[in-house]
C-alpha cells in the first residue's frame, strides 16, 4: 500500500496515501490491534459526531470564533458523513482509549482533510485549510464530544429503531388480543392447570408489559437528552466562548430534530454516564418482558402432537436438518437469545458506569457499544418477531377446548358455594380416579348435577371482558 | 417440644403447641430446609400482608361477603402484626414455592388462629371462629396477594428508607459543594492531571448524579403503585365481589398513606414483575453512582503521605490490626461493597423476572428478597456514609494548592492564544526537563512572562461558578 | 443496658457490661448501622477465625514467641467458638471495612477477654492476661487473616454441604435413570416433538451435568486451598517469625482435616480473591445445570390434564390458596429461584474481585458473603429437591405411550431408506390431514405397510442403551 | 441482482444467481433481519464446521455409507472454507434459530453446491452431484453439529489466541518482576500508605494471578474437548452407523491437532452447554484479574505531577484533543473495558445456558458468540497491553524513594519492640504534627535514635525476596 507522512504532536506517522484520516487515527490502528475485524466503533457514533461537529462549527461561527468559509467546509464534510459516503475512513475499534479521544480525533482528521480536498487541496499539502484540533475541534474536547455523541446516537437509535419496533409488536399483540378476547382457555400457574381465562386476556398481559416497557423507556429520555458539550476538558467549559454550551445544544436539536438540551451539570455529564445506565435498565426491563412473552408463545405452540398445542405460529423454514417436516419456534428463539444478550450487556454497562474516576469516566466506548447493541437488537428483534411470528398467531381451538373441558381446576368456582375444603376433595378424588369433576362432585353428594352445570361454567369464570 | 395436630386438605400435621400457625406453614418448614437460619421471608413482606389482609377484610365487609365481627377480628390481628408482636410466627424462608403461597397461607393461618384466641377460643379447638382460606383469604389468591405484598413492601421501603437516605447524602454533598465552590484544584482525567476545577464543582457532579438517581427512582413509582389484588388465581378476578379490585386498592392506599391503585392489567400483574425489574434498574443506577462517588472520595483522601491527599475524611476507627495509626476510608468500602451487591441483586431479579410462565411468575420470593435487600442497603448505606464520612469531608488545601501550582495541564489555557501544537510542545518539554510551564514557555519564545501570567491563571480556568 | 469502658488507640468507648468484645467491635456497631438485623458476618467466617487463631497461637508457640499458657488459653476460647458457645459475641455486619479488619478485631477482642475471664479475671480489669493485638493477633494482620478465614469457610462449606448435596441428588437421578432406562418416550427439541429416547437416557443427561459440575468444583479447590496467612500487612510477612506461613498452614490443615497449604504468592493472596471468583464460577455452572434440570422436571410434570404430564412428582403440600386440589412443582421453584440467586451472587463477587487496588482487595466481606450464600443454597437446595422431589419421580406411562404413538417425528427413521425430502413430505401431509404417519406413508406410495412397521420402531430409534 | 430458483421441503426460494448457498440460507436471511450488518455468525464457527463436515465425510466413507468421490469433493470444499475462500457465502446472523440449524444448513448447502461446481456442474443444474442433507449432513443433525462446532471453535480460539496472549503478558510481567525485585516502595492497602514491599513483589502478585488464571482455563479444557457429534437429533445417535461418534471425534482430533474426544453423554452434550459456561467462568476470572492489574498500573502511573507517579508507562499517542502534552494510560483503559465486556458476556452465557429445555438447548448461537468474543478480546487485549504498555513499564525511582522516606507506616516495624499501642501513638502524633516518625518516636521517649535506625529499615521490612 502507498503511504504518505502525517504528523501530530508526537512526530511522524505513515498513513495510507488515500486515507482522509491522519496521524492520530493511524496510531490508534497500530496501538489497538484488538478484534479489529469485528468491533469497529459503531457507525451510529460516527454519524452522531457528524451532527456534533457541524453544530459546533455553526456555534463557533455564531460566536465569531470560526470564519464562515471554514464552518461551511466543515458542515459539508459532516453532511457527507451522514450520507454514509466516508464510512471507510473510520476504522478504529471500541477497544481504544476509554474517553473515545481517538475516535474524536479520527473525525477531526477526516473532516479537516476531506474539507481541504473539497476546497481543492491535496492530502499531501503540508498546510491545510482546516486544522483538526484548532478548527474542527474548536471549543471542544474528546471529554465532552464523545459523551455528546453517545447521547445523540443512543437517543436516535431509541426513537428510530427500538421504540417503533416495540410499538409494532405491541400493536399486533393488541390486535390479536382483541380478536381472541372471547376464546376461553385453561389458565396455567406453576405450569399446572388453573382456572380459565381467554386467549385475548392472556395476550393483553403481554400488551400491558410492552406498554409499561415503553413508558419505562420514555421516562428515562429526559436524562438522555442532556448533552455534555460545552464542558470541554473537565466540565468547566475552558476554551469555549460565552453561551456556547446552550447554543451548541440548540444547533444539535435543530439538526437532529430531537429535544436535546445542554446538561444541567457538566461535571456529571463527563464523569458519569448514569443516563446510559438508567436507560439501559429500561431496555433490560423490556428484554425481560420479551423473554417472558416469547417463552410463553413457544410453549403454547409446542407440539404438534405431544405438547400444549394451543397456539399456531407460522412455519417460516424447515426446522431440522435430520427430522423431516419439523417446524420450530425460531422467532421465539431469536428473541429470547436477544433477551439474554441484553441482560449481559446490562452488566457490562453497569461495570463501566461504576468505574469512572474523578473528572472522567473512561469506559465510554464499551458502554455505548453495548447500549447501541441492545437498542438495535430489541428494535430489529421485535420487528422480526412481529412480522414472522406474532402476525400469524392463531388459536388452535380444538386443543384449547379439550383442555378446558378436562380441567379439574374449574372446581374453584365451587369455593364460594361449598367451601374450599370440599372443593379440594372433589378435585383430588377426580384426579385420583380419572373421572370428571361433575361425576365426582355429584358422587360425593356436595352438589346436584343441575347446580354443577349452573355454577361451573368456564365462560363465566373469566371475569369481565374489557 | 409439645405439639398439637392441625389439618389441611392433605391431612394431619404436628405443629408446635403454642404456634399460631397451622398445617400448611408446618409443611413448608418441613419441606424447605434451605438456609432456614439466614433467609426468612423479609419481615417487610409480612407487614405488607398485614395491610393487605386488613384491607381485604374491610373490602369484603363493604361488599357484604364478610360479617363485621370477622372483619374486626382480622383487622385486630393485622394491627398486632404491624406492631411486630407476632414476628416469631412467620418462620418460612424465601426458598419455598415461587408464588409465595406458603407465606400467604402462613399469614392466613396466623391471622385466623390468633383471631380465634383473641375471641376467647383455644388453639386446640377443632372449629375456629375464623377460617384461614374461607375468611382471611376471602376474595384472594396467593397469586394476587403475594405480588400485592411485594409492591407494598417495595414502595414503603423506597419512600421510608431508600429515598430519604439518598436525599440525606445528596443534601450534605450539596452543602459541601457550596462551601468549597471556590477552592481551585487540579482536575484529573484518565487518572492523569488535567485542567483545574473547584472542589465544589467536583462535588456538584456527585449531587447531580444523586438528583438524577432520585428522579430515576421516582419515574418508576407509578408502575410500582399498581396492585395485583383482585386478579385472584389467574388475573380474571374469579371469586371476587363486584368492584373488589378498585376498592381493596383504595383501602390499602388509605391504610398505608401511599398512592396505590389497582393494576391496569391483572394478567400482567400476576404473570410478570416488570415493575420490580424496572425500579431495581433505577436502584442499580444509584448503586453505580454511589460506587463512583465513594471511589473518588477514597482516592482523593488517599495518603496520608504517599497518595493524592486532597480530601480529609473522618477517622472513625483504628484502621489496621498490624499497622498502628492507620486510618482507612471504611465508609467508602462499605458503600462500594453495597454497590457490588446491588449490581448482583439486579441480575438475580432479572433472571427471575424473565422466567415467568403463562399466568404466573414463580420467582416472586427471590425477586422481592433481592429488591428489599438492595433498597435497604442503599438507604442505610447512604445514611451511614453521610453521617460518618460525607459530613466530615474537608479539603486539604496545602496539598490541593501544591498540585495546582505544579500542574502542566494549565498549558491548555494557551491553546486559544498560541495553538494546540505549540502548547503541547511546551508541556512535553517541561515534563521532560522537570521545569515549570512558565520557564519553558518563555524559553521557547512562545510567550512573554507577562503574557503567561495573564493567560495562565487557574482561577480563571474553572469557568463560571454557579 | 449497663456498660463498661473499653479503650483502643483512638480512645474510650462504652461497651455492654457483659459483652466479651471491646472497643473496636463497639465502634464498628456504631459506625455501620447497615442492615444490622439481617446481614451479620456469616457464622462460618467466625468459626473459620477460631481455627485460624488457634493455629496461629500454636505456631507462635512453636516459634517461641508466645508462652504456652497464653497459647492454651487462646486455644480454649477458640474451641468454645467452634462449639457455638459465643455466637452472640459477633454482632458485626458484612457492610464494614472491606478488609474485614473489624471482624478480625472482634475475634481478637472476644478471644482475649474471654480468655482473661476463663483465667479467673474480670472484664473490668484494666490489664488483661491476653492482649487482642499483641497476643491473639500476633504474627497476623487483618489483611492475611480475613482472606484465610474466607478460604477456610468456603472450602469447609463446599466439602460439608455443597458437594454432598449435589452428589446426593446426582445419585438419586442416576438411580432413576437406571430404573427407567427402557421406558421409550418422545424427545423434544425446540419444545417441539422430536425423535424418541428413553426416560432413563433423558435423566442420564442430568446426571452427566452434575458429574461435570462436581468435577468443575473439584478443579478449583487447589486454588482455594492456598492460605494467605503469613503475608501479614501487604504480603511481605512483616512481623512474622521464620517459617511461620508454612507452619500455620499445617496447623490449620491439621485442625480442619482439610488439605490447606500456604499460598504460593502472598501478594496475590491479599490483593486479589480470584480463587473465590474462580470457584464461584463453578458454582454458577452448577446453578445453570440445576435451572435446566428443575425446569425440565416441572415442565414434564405439568398438567395434570392440560400439560405434558409424563412425570409424576410428589404432592408435598396443598398448592393453592384458591384453587382446591392443586399440586405444584414447588421444589422445582425453590431450586430455580436458588439458581437465579447464584447467578446474581456471581456478579456481586466478580465486581468485588475486579476492584481490588494495590496490595489489598477491600471487597472481602461482600465476596465471601455471596460465596457462602451460594454454596449453602446449592447444598441445601439439592438435598431438599432430592428428598422431596427427585426421590419420588415416576414416569406416567400412559401419557408417555400416547405421545410416542402419535408422534410425527418417527418419520426420521425413514431418512436412510427413502431420503430426507420424501420423509418430510410424509410428515407434513400427515400433520396437515391429521392422519398417522403410516397411513400417509403408504398413501403416498413411498413404503409398504410392512416396510413401515419394520423401519419405524420407536424402541429401535433410541440407540444403544448403556 | 440476478437470481436463480432453489427449493427446499417448503418450496421455492429466489437466491442470488452466483451464491453457493441455497434455499434454507436465503430463508434465514429473509426471516431474520436482525443486526445483519454487525452480527454475522462468527467466522470461527464456519471454519469449525469445515473441519466437522470433512471429518464426517471421512467417517461416513470409513463406514461405507458415503462413496469416496463424494467424500473427496466434500473435503475439497471444506479445505477451501478453511483457507477463507468462501467467506462471503456465510451471511447468516447470530439471531436465528437457537439450535444453529440454519448455519448448519448454510454450510451443507455451500459445500454441496460448491462441490457440484468443482465437479464441473452448474449452480442451475436441477440435480446436483452432492446433496446438502443426504450427503453433507449424513449421519448428522444440527443438534449435534452445532455444539460440536462450538467446542471446536472455542477450543481453537483458547489455544491459539487466548492462552498465548495471557502467557505473553504473564512472561513480560515476570521479567519485570525479576528486574525490579529489589526496588523498595511503599505498600498501599485501602488506598492508604502501608508497610513497604518491592516493585518486583507487587508485580509478582500479578504474575501469580495470571498463572492461576491459566490453570483455571486449563482445568476446564477436558469438558470442552468433549464433542456432541454422533448424538444426532436428540442424543440417541439415530441414523448413524456403528462406531460413528468415536470415529468422527478421532478424525476431528486429527484434522485440528487438538485432543477432542466423543462426549461421555450425548444427551448432556446437546441439551446443555455447561462446558461453555464453565470455561467462560474461567475466562471471567482472568478478566477480573486483568481489571485489577490494569487498574493498579494506571493508578501507579498517575500524574505526572499530581498523582502517585511511581510507574512509567509508554507514551503511545497524544492523549487529549484539548490538553496539549497529555499522555494517558490508554492500554489500561482498553483492557479494563474488555474486562467489563467479559463480565457482561458471562451473564449472557449463563442466561442462555440455564434456559435449555428437554433434549436441546436453543441458546447455542448467543452462547458461542459471547464466548468467542471474550476469548478473542482477552487474547488480543493481553497482547496489545503487553506490547504497548507492559513491555515499557519502568519504576520512577525518585518518586518511589520519596514516598518510602515519608511514610508513617514504617512504624509497624516497632510493634514487636514496643507494642502496637505505643507504635500507634507515634504514628498518630507524627501525622498530626507533620513530623517524621523518628523525631516523634524519640520525642515520646519510646526509642533511641540508634534503635530507630536499627529497627526501622524499609529494606528489611519486605521479607525474604524470592
Amino acid at each position: 500500500m502507498e503511504h504518505r507522512i502525517e504528523k501530530d504532536t508526537m512526530g511522524e506517522v505513515q498513513v495510507p496515501a488515500s486515507a482522509y484520516y491522519g496521524a492520530q487515527t493511524q496510531r490508534s490502528i497500530d496501538n489497538f490491534r484488538i478484534a479489529q475485524d469485528i468491533n469497529r466503533m459503531p457507525k451510529e457514533i460516527i454519524r452522531a459526531f457528524a451532527y456534533l461537529k457541524k453544530a459546533a462549527a455553526l456555534t463557533n461561527l455564531d460566536a465569531g470564533v470560526l470564519p464562515k468559509e471554514k464552518a461551511d467546509l466543515i458542515g459539508k464534510v459532516c453532511d457527507e458523513i451522514l450520507e454514509g459516503k466516508l464510512d471507510n475512513e473510520f476504522p478504529l475499534v471500541v477497544w481504544q482509549t476509554g474517553s473515545g479521544t481517538q475516535s474524536n480525533m479520527n473525525v477531526n482528521e477526516v473532516v479537516a482533510y476531506r474539507a481541504h480536498v473539497l476546497n481543492g487541496g491535496q492530502l499531501t499539502d503540508k498546510d491545510k485549510v482546516i486544522h483538526p484540533n484548532d478548527d474542527v475541534n474548536k471549543s471542544q474536547s474528546s471529554n465532552d464530544t464523545f459523551p455528546t455523541a453517545m447521547h445523540i446516537a443512543a437517543y436516535k437509535m431509541l426513537v428510530e429503531t427500538t421504540i417503533p419496533g416495540i410499538k409494532k409488536l405491541r400493536d399486533t399483540l393488541a390486535k390479536k388480543a382483541a380478536a381472541f378476547m372471547h376464546v376461553v382457555k385453561i389458565g396455567r400457574t406453576h405450569f399446572m392447570d388453573a382456572t380459565p381465562l381467554t386467549v385475548g386476556q392472556e395476550l393483553s398481559g403481554y400488551v400491558s408489559q410492552l406498554d409499561h416497557g415503553l413508558r419505562a423507556i420514555n421516562n428515562t429520555l429526559a436524562h438522555l437528552s442532556e448533552l455534555a458539550l460545552g464542558g470541554t476538558a473537565v466540565g468547566t467549559g475552558i476554551n469555549t466562548p460565552k453561551g456556547y454550551a446552550e447554543n451548541v445544544a440548540k444547533h444539535i436539536a435543530a439538526l437532529t430534530g430531537l429535544p436535546f438540551a445542554t446538561a444541567e451539570n457538566k461535571f456529571e455529564a463527563l464523569a458519569a454516564h448514569d443516563a446510559i445506565v438508567e436507560t439501559h435498565g429500561a431496555l433490560k426491563t423490556v428484554a425481560v418482558s420479551l423473554m417472558k412473552i416469547a417463552n410463553d408463545i413457544r410453549m403454547l405452540s409446542s407440539g404438534p402432537r405431544s405438547g400444549i398445542g394451543e397456539l399456531h405460529i407460522p412455519d417460516n423454514e424447515p426446522g431440522s436438518s435430520i427430522m423431516p417436516g419439523k417446524v420450530n419456534p425460531t422467532q421465539c428463539e431469536a428473541l429470547t437469545m436477544i433477551a439474554a444478550q441484553v441482560m449481559g450487556n446490562d452488566v457490562a454497562i453497569s461495570v463501566g458506569g461504576a468505574n469512572g474516576h474523578f473528572e472522567l469516566n473512561v469506559f465510554k466506548p464499551v458502554m455505548i457499544y453495548n447500549f447501541l447493541h441492545s437498542a438495535r437488537l430489541i428494535g430489529d428483534g421485535c420487528v422480526s418477531f412481529n412480522d414472522k411470528c406474532a402476525e400469524g398467531l392463531e388459536p388452535i381451538t380444538a386443543n384449547i377446548k379439550k383442555h378446558v373441558d378436562n380441567s379439574l381446576m374449574l372446581v374453584t368456582a365451587l369455593n364460594t358455594h361449598i367451601g374450599y375444603y370440599k372443593a379440594a376433595e372433589i378435585a383430588q378424588k377426580a384426579h385420583k380416579e380419572g373421572t370428571t369433576l361433575k361425576e365426582m362432585a355429584v358422587k360425593l353428594g356436595y352438589v346436584t348435577p343441575e347446580e354443577f352445570d349452573a355454577w361451573v361454567d368456564p365462560s363465566k369464570m373469566v371475569g369481565e371482558i374489557k
